[in-house]
């Protein structure tokens, strides 16, 4: 790629060109990518940009704070959106992995599309990157951010989406974003889908058994947080296993944990995790969930795996 | 223990007690403790002993040949019963692990039972050993060999049980079994459960199914035979997750591999295989098995977990 602060100078151009005078809103996940769209739009567009945080019950543990204070802190215009039962309502009772992102992208436009006329605006800012673009082209991703690249119609939402970041990898997206100035924890964090742990829950969402895997990630994310991967998470499966609990067997939750190594996310290696920590995880997960009573370590690389579940 | 020659002497004379001059039927799974005791029973009772095996279409690759020539080689009579239509018939459309191992264990007892009426034999032998005992009664476990210890009346599937090794835990099972002069493939093999490759698939057992993990099942063993580890084995769950097979985004299934380190099956620990041998696994299954996308690895002690799965 060029150098960041040349792509950021074409980038904010080309925004200004784009956007004109008109209002945008920016949707914000928290993750790298959303973040790093929505400081390069603030640069171009300063007041005219509204950072919309939609919390739908489906973020990682303190991660609404976090993503609102750190926008607000820079300066931008945020508004943080509760739609958690809205999700959860839209989620309820669809256990199919492709539905499930069907529900919840559709969810997601909606709540989009009714701030963006709230607000009067007709353009929308989303952190596609290049991967992104790659893996819906070829069929290998259903991506909700990269509705242009597979020929559907933004306009059936009621807005126009501006992806400043669609020509960039993620290594490209982080040497942005440190240009840019935006606090390291997000420069430096982890890949997060942005389904969210909706992925991450196989079978049905249900506020329950995110709640379960929040925590799960949590240990993950505390445990592997000095090995340097690209993702590290947790995933709760609809399979229940047999286990010992207090001396009885009980018929409990299983939680796989995944370590990856990549550059990009187009491919993947599984981490070979020291076994002192890895069987750490499993303990602490066990003991600190009290419905769990598995942990497996995912051990195939992308490909054949996706890095995500689901 | 006393002395497996010991052992031996006085459960020979307690078979002979019991059984007299009257014929046996002693099920015989394939497993050590089932093997044993068939072997025991066959130096008290000779020719007065059948050994059955049942191929309920549930067993390992080449396993109901290898039995039965085991058997027969060792001049015991056998009797080889095809009821592999059977019991995927019982185990057709139950998904609950409890219910599976209800219909297996029915099956098996029905199955049994019509084996001893036309043999005309009141004592059937089975390989029940002290572990099972103890989970059973402590309510760990529902095993399908114990049923006099948790109070069900045998006699409503038409024979008595005689259970010669319920003293026994493994390892003195294995050095009896030395004693008696089985073949080291069967003395020194690994513990395989009563109900079978039924309880490696998680969810509906179908001849499908079976055929899958029965095939993942043979590559664990194959490439952890050196290890010389207590149960290593291949589970294929219900869950599916999202891979990439040739270039192609699909919904695959997910196989986790399991291999523990034990005395007794009392307690057990995840082992710490070499990475290059797991992820070497983990290439050979999801290459091998054409719709699998995805292997973990169990990295659970018992306690929390149990080591089978169901």
């Amino acid at each position: 790629m060029v150098k960041a602060k040349e792509f950021i100078e074409t980038a904010v151009n080309e925004i200004k060109e784009t956007v004109g005078k008109n209002k945008v809103i920016s949707a914000c996940s928290g993750g790298v990518d959303s973040m790093t769209a929505t400081y390069l739009v603030h640069k171009a567009v300063g007041e005219n940009l509204i950072a919309v945080f939609i919390d739908d019950g489906l973020r990682r543990e303190g991660e609404p704070e976090f993503v609102v204070q750190t926008l607000r802190k820079s300066g931008i215009n945020t508004r943080s959106i509760d739609a958690k039962k809205d999700f959860f309502q839209a989620l309820k009772g669809k256990t199919d992995a492709e539905e499930k992102r069907k529900a919840f992208r559709d969810k997601f436009y909606k709540t989009f599309g009714k701030v963006a006329k709230e607000e009067k605006v007709r353009f929308i800012v989303q952190g596609t990157i290049k991967a992104d673009v790659i893996e819906t082209v070829q069929g290998i991703k259903s991506q909700h951010n990269v509705l242009q690249q597979i020929g559907i119609n933004p306009e059936i939402y009621g807005y126009q989406i501006v992806e400043p970041l669609k020509e960039l990898f993620k290594p490209g997206v982080r040497e942005v974003a440190r240009e840019l100035g935006l606090p390291k924890e997000i420069s430096e964090r982890m890949p997060f889908p942005g389904p969210a742990l909706s992925l991450r829950v196989l079978g049905e969402v249900t506020p329950e058994r995110v709640t379960i895997v929040r925590k799960a990630t949590e240990i993950v994310e505390e445990e592997t947080a000095d090995l340097g991967t690209f993702q590290n998470f947790a995933v709760l499966h609809n399979d229940k296993a047999t286990g010992i609990k207090n001396g009885n067997r009980v018929y409990g939750n299983i939680i796989t944990v995944r370590v990856v190594i990549s550059e990009d996310a187009v491919t993947a290696k599984a981490k070979d995790i020291k076994y002192e920590k890895l069987f750490n995880i499993a303990k602490r997960i066990t003991e600190e969930l009290p419905t769990v009573v598995r942990c497996l370590y995912d051990i195939t690389d992308k490909p054949p795996a996706t890095i995500e579940f689901e």
